[in-house]
């Protein structure tokens, strides 16, 4: 059947690469792949992916090449033999890596003739195809323009900027983000639990804070860019002393303390920086010396 | 006018207790307050607010008494006084304070014939009035049947047990996951800064970000219940190897690490006890050294 939806080529077929070229047959795309072995080729073949002997193969099979190996290590040693089939084809890598491995691979590309997109996919294997999700693209722009419509059936593709260390870069931030939201959350789920309050049952109140956590978030987006704090909605001393009821009441219920000790030093580290009354955003201040001076 | 709404005293004109005021007045509530020092009380006067000369005078104009002052220490001062006054109202602490003194409070009310609620303002002053806003309660659940239509005036009440300790409980435990959300914020905000990228262009992914991880949330919390982490979405071996990432990129830029290492060192102590093949979840036995047996 054709359905009009361009060609892609999928190199990699492990837990994501899979979900990604399922996901592309499923809304249409004709939809070629390559994996290093055959086992995982076969569920998808399946369900509708045309699986190729080889690279080249499978690369020729597209004008659009999607790459999702383990790590940078993969890509060059599947892509670098066959860099002369990609020549004019643009490649849009997913596999996850450091700022530097993207702008050596972007370059790698460019001195190749192959357009080149370094992309950061925002879930596990089975949101993809979720318009919620967040893929993240960065590098050209015109590579990304043509082929948005296909990238869209992965999930809500955002393109940060031309340099293609952004997407990796993000990548990690937010990643960050995550982890210390899931601690601070495990940490009060440890906390309620004391009491005998179940996970379940904190978590949805937990979840609406977070909202309204992300208002504050917006806020003070504002003061970092500016350098100034303004503490009228809460100030860092505040919060110190906030913090203090928290430390002593998981204290108290045999709860690890690392964390929020840890943030209560920081918070002293703004307040010895002169941000006493400032609020929370100064705390960048620490996190990033050099803000200090702004 | 009588618009039917209940009378409400406040004591207490402070930041918080004046929005309080003033929220109720404008939601058609007579509204009788008290402070102990006068100025602030002009300021909620000229709104509408009657202003009473002594803390009895404000107590005996109504049957719901909400209180919002500096500490517990300060709500003892003033109202132990006239508990012969409260006795057969309705008491709502809506001033900070640990579970503790939530729990000698209610002790206290209850033996002076006093209903008593105790509650967590999960806001600023500025959002009082807002119906997405929690405010949380906890104690005798009749009383707060009885209420809720006046305080779901100031936002959306939830009850969240008998146990008068509850509100603060979560209260601190929400914080607690605020101070580490707007933390992993701020590191990745310095990160992405470092490559020119401004907090208010990275923010709105953070926060979209943020809605994925509260699914992440959800999931775990049932983990964390059942005692039971199944790794099949991303193990704590692969969480270790990708904070790696992290760790390295943010140090290349100068950003002060001890967040993303603390939680790694959290990582790593969830992976010694057996938890690497096993989801983020299983953090929960580091924090909760109990947990460990389940
Ligand atoms: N899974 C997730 O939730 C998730 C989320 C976001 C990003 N990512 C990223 O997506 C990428 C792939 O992850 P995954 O979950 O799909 O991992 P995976 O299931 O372990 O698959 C790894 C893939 O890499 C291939 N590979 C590894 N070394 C190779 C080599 N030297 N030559 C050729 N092929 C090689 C494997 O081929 P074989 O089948 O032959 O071993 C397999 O196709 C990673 O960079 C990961 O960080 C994953
Ligand atoms: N502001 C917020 O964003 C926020 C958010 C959630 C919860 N809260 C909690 O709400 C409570 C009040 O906070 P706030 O922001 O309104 O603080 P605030 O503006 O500093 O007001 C403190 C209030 O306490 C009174 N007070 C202090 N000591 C007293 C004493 N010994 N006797 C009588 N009155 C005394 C003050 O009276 P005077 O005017 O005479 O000094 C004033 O009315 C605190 O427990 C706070 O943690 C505040």
């Amino acid at each position: 059947m054709d359905t009009g939806r361009a060609p892609v080529t999928v190199v990699g077929l492990g837990q994501m690469g899979s979900a990604l070229a399922t996901t592309l047959v499923e809304t249409g795309h004709p939809v070629t792949a390559w994996n290093r072995s055959a086992g995982r080729a076969r569920a998808v073949a399946d369900r509708g992916v045309r699986v190729a002997e080889t690279p080249r193969e499978a690369i020729t099979a597209s004008r659009l090449v999607v790459v999702c190996l383990r790590d940078y290590a993969a890509v060059h040693a599947v892509l670098d033999p066959v860099v002369d089939a990609l020549a004019g084809r643009t490649l849009v890598n997913l596999t996850s890596g450091s700022p530097e491995q993207a702008r050596e691979t972007a370059t790698w590309a460019a001195t190749h003739g192959v357009d080149y997109l370094d992309g950061a996919i925002m879930t596990t294997p089975p949101g993809v195809g979720s318009p919620e999700v967040m893929f993240l693209f960065a590098g050209a722009e015109a590579a990304f323009t043509t082929h948005r419509p296909t990238l869209a059936a992965l999930g809500d593709p955002l393109h940060l900027g031309t340099d293609p260390g952004l997407a990796s870069l993000y990548d990690v931030a937010l990643l960050g983000l995550m982890w210390s939201t899931m601690t601070g959350w495990l940490h009060g789920t440890a906390l309620v639990g004391a009491e005998r309050t179940p996970a379940t049952a904190f978590t949805p109140v937990a979840l609406r804070w977070l909202a309204t956590v992300g208002t504050f978030l917006t806020r003070y987006a504002g003061q970092v860019d500016a350098g100034r704090y303004p503490g009228d909605d809460a100030t860092v001393d505040i919060q110190i002393a906030a913090i203090e009821h928290l430390i002593h009441a998981a204290a108290d219920r045999g709860v690890d303390n690392a964390l929020p000790e840890l943030l209560r030093d920081m918070m002293r580290k703004a307040e010895a920086g002169g941000h006493g009354a400032d609020s929370y955003a100064s705390l960048i201040t620490v996190l990033r010396p050099s803000a200090g001076a702004r």
